[in-house]
């Protein structure tokens, strides 16, 4: 019985089509942590409206999603570096009506790749040039990594998104190694493609890192293949649960436990 | 543990100092009736903002109070007779992004009239000339009562008020006599003024009907006075609750009925 009281700070997500899984999330480690606070995702009719809404309801947090990560731009007050670096905007935060916006996938990849010890020098193939390929590539070149390669079938997003950092673009990667392997397309997700797997055998085996960002499920092909070859795997799962750590810290303050985000996490995809 | 869900309906209310009777009210009473709706009071930041969050989140509806009940008019689509009345919102209902701005205190006292009997040849003292006693003045109008006497200190107020309706107005009425009595003063509330009665025993001998509208808690010295006189009475206990549940047929099309009321009605308030 959800029995709230006025009291509570509401925290928000907005996307045109909301998943369960910020609402469990969140409200699972606020009820954890006794934290006063509830949260639940909305379908907005309007996005400038909702924005108003926040301001005028006083939420405290909102976490956007498709199709609101660039139109939201016009309507904050403060762009954060994280969402700077990459025109796209996945978090916001209400300062007494002062609207901060984040990218907090930008943050999370940033911290996967610092607390995975990766060092600057690894050569890189990154498949992809979407939104979230620009988040990886953003974070990979303000880490200080310089030999990436963008593996994307599109000419022009591959070419434009590796001339934004310096990075050099291929068509297609079967022939090439890196010692790290970077998944940010949706093969192997869940859906039409998910028997793809996105590098080769021949890649894997060449790598050291595996790293399949946007993957869910979690086990694709990719990470099957990194861990079946032994390989140091990061997993879209270990960037979902970080990047909604980040948010969760940004709107309420507290930093949850890596087990209670995990429990949170697991609860969240029930 | 509230645990929300995506699908969940919102319903909110906007005061500037929100109690959490209307939060646990609705909440009670969503949860009893498996309803997928959930509520939570809001003290705005903006009003015009808020009004606006409504539109853009697509909050169902929205309890409007102090010191928003007039400011509101002129962000709603269109007003109900209720509301025109009184020229005063208490209630919004958005369907589809048309916000309609309703009056359940009107409502309210309108049923109770009809619903105790009372008939409308009943002479009538109204202390009170505040936004409250409007509704019920208005209400005892719109039912065909016409010998209602308006007892306000405040002469201008008094007056107003007398003049909308036809009624007549006297500065104090410690001499009069009236078949019903109605309070909409804040005599006799928890506070400072909460011994005093707003009628004398003998006004109080002389009437049939006692109503205290505005009282909180119910048990004002005016009730008991009429309770141990073996008077017909109607507490503001009634008008609370019977706004409420007309509040939550609005928001939701669904009538609880009476013993659920009553239930949700003491839960709100411990």
């Amino acid at each position: 019985m959800p029995i709230l009281n006025k009291d509570m700070t509401l925290c928000i997500s907005l996307a045109a089509r909301p998943s369960n899984i910020g609402t469990r999330f969140h409200n699972y480690l606020y009820d954890a942590l006794e934290l006063n606070f509830v949260y639940k995702a909305f379908a907005p009719a309007d996005l400038a409206q909702a924005i108003a809404g926040i301001r005028g309801l006083g939420i405290r947090g909102a976490a956007v999603s498709m199709p609101y990560k660039e139109e939201v731009i016009a309507l904050v007050d403060v762009m954060d570096a994280s969402a700077a670096a990459i025109d796209s905007v996945n978090t916001i935060v209400n300062d007494g009506g002062v609207l901060t916006a984040y990218n907090t996938d930008y943050l999370a990849i940033a911290r996967l790749l610092a607390a995975n010890s990766i060092p600057v020098e690894t050569t890189v193939l990154l498949r992809g040039s979407g939104g979230m390929a620009k988040a990886v590539a953003a974070a990979l070149h303000d880490a200080g990594f310089a030999n990436v390669t963008i593996v994307a079938r599109n000419e022009a997003a591959g070419r434009a998104l590796a001339g934004l950092y310096g990075f050099e673009w291929v068509p297609g990667s079967d022939a090439d190694r890196a010692e790290m392997l970077i998944n940010v397309t949706p093969l192997g997700m869940s859906g039409s493609e998910k028997n793809v797997q996105s590098f080769t055998d021949a890649q894997v085996a060449a790598a050291k890192v595996i790293f399949d960002v946007v993957a869910l499920p979690s086990e694709t092909p990719l990470i099957l293949a990194g861990l079946a070859a032994g390989k140091h795997v990061i997993t879209g799962a270990q960037v979902i649960a970080l990047q909604a750590e980040e948010q969760f810290v940004l709107y309420t303050g507290v930093r949850p436990s890596g087990e209670l985000v995990r429990e949170a996490s697991e609860f969240s995809r029930q």
